[in-house]
């Protein structure tokens, strides 16, 4: 097969899913344009979005709405306009990038279990206030599951010190569902498929558009949950190895540089 | 003021609450007679009992229902009979003779945290199941607080470690709640006036009868709650101040041999 044919099969295997315009642009300014002084030209959004399948009226779209939410800015440069992160766009993704790059999971060695009494309203309310602190594992109306306080806990709260490598399937099935594993087994094939067809003469549009599809395929579903450590996923839940195939495949694809394109 | 008047001042002290016969019995025998091989007349249970106001003939029910249920077994020796433990009531009570005698309270290093899942009826009776088995602290429909197991828990359980020494007042309260506090404090008040007004030249069936009743006293609270390390009584529940008391107390009462009463 062609180069070109085993790209198009790629490309149709990580487009099967519908992705949202603008959630793809945050995808793209996160994996190609996150530095400091970085913008991208509205051509280039449209080289790189086009064999995606997105309409020129659609990305028109997504750069309004990310612009109007802060994310991005943009300048006229003659017939043509250059967007770049904002220091607001900017700070979510570098805050969310080691997650989505790290090659490995969080330390299992800090985690602790927050339990609030269900007789006081209080304990119950510091809780509550810690989720949204924090990212955590809801395990009852009660019970949390999140990394240490290194700052210590609100003092209503029962905190103890949780061995991820040894803790119940039903603790797991609530650290990542039933659903979420689901969606990890789909995207393990998807991988698994282009990892098989991904040719190693792409040009730098080709490395750019399956880069892209690549990172946003696997953060679409590793952003769906808190960051646990590999221990606390079910064993039939292939999140692992989607995180293997996903890395080994971005280093088959250098990241181009996108004045280039 | 005589001996005599102290003494009684000490037994009228110590028999304010009215004590149940059988359960001194047990008391008697677990401080004073539970080796192999020791045995009490009915004539010395009665010397002992007698000043604490038991009548004979609650003495001889009380010891018909420890015969009946196993705890003690008797011999008739001429017009009077010799009553020794049982295997059975020898082994219960020295189980108890560590936790009643022990002048410290548990480690506090091994504690634990066990939480069943709500969702599933497998876990809820695993952790049913642990707390008939181990003395635990029931803090929640689905939480139990305990010694951790050295031999593995139930994998439905979820397992987290505890530091005694920094929980919430909720959960001490659960450990050793207010109604038990109460009665560590009445305890505390009359061990402090025992401690105050007890002679030091008592005769050995003065000292027999008063330890008698201070292990009795001190067990009667201690045994209606699991087993607890210093840190796990809520701050205004003197325990441990009662534990002290009652220890320097046997101290200043020597344990008397049965034979010279």
């Amino acid at each position: 097969m062609t180069t070109a044919s085993l790209f198009e099969q790629c490309l149709n295997r990580l487009t099967r899913d519908r992705h949202r315009v603008w959630s793809l642009i945050v995808t793209l300014f996160g994996d190609m344009a996150y530095q400091d002084g970085d913008q991208v030209s509205t051509q280039v959004l449209a080289k790189i979005t086009d064999p995606m399948g997105v309409k020129p009226e659609a990305l028109r779209v997504a750069l309004h709405r990310l612009r109007k939410d802060g994310w991005i800015d943009s300048t006229r440069q003659g017939r043509s306009s250059v967007y770049r992160l904002t220091g607001f766009g900017r700070k979510l993704t570098l805050e969310a990038a080691p997650r989505i790059y790290g090659q490995t999971s969080p330390d299992t060695g800090n985690w602790c279990l927050f339990t609030a009494s269900t007789a006081c309203e209080d304990s119950g309310r510091d809780l509550e206030d810690l989720s949204v602190e924090k990212e955590m594992v809801q395990l009852g109306p009660n019970l949390l599951l999140g990394r240490c306080p290194q700052d210590g806990a609100p003092s209503s709260l029962l905190v103890s010190r949780v061995d991820p490598s040894s803790v119940p399937e039903w603790v797991k099935s609530r650290a990542c569902p039933d659903e979420l594993c689901e969606s990890y087994r789909a995207l393990e094939q998807s991988l698994l498929e282009v990892s098989s067809l991904l040719p190693d003469d792409l040009n730098p549009l080709e490395c750019a558009v399956l880069r892209c599809l690549i990172v946003h395929s696997w953060r679409r579903v590793l952003l769906r949950h808190p960051e646990v450590p590999d221990a606390l996923y079910p064993s039939s839940c292939p999140a692992v190895a989607c995180r293997e195939l996903a890395m080994t495949l971005l280093e088959r694809l250098p990241r181009p540089s996108l004045d280039k394109l």
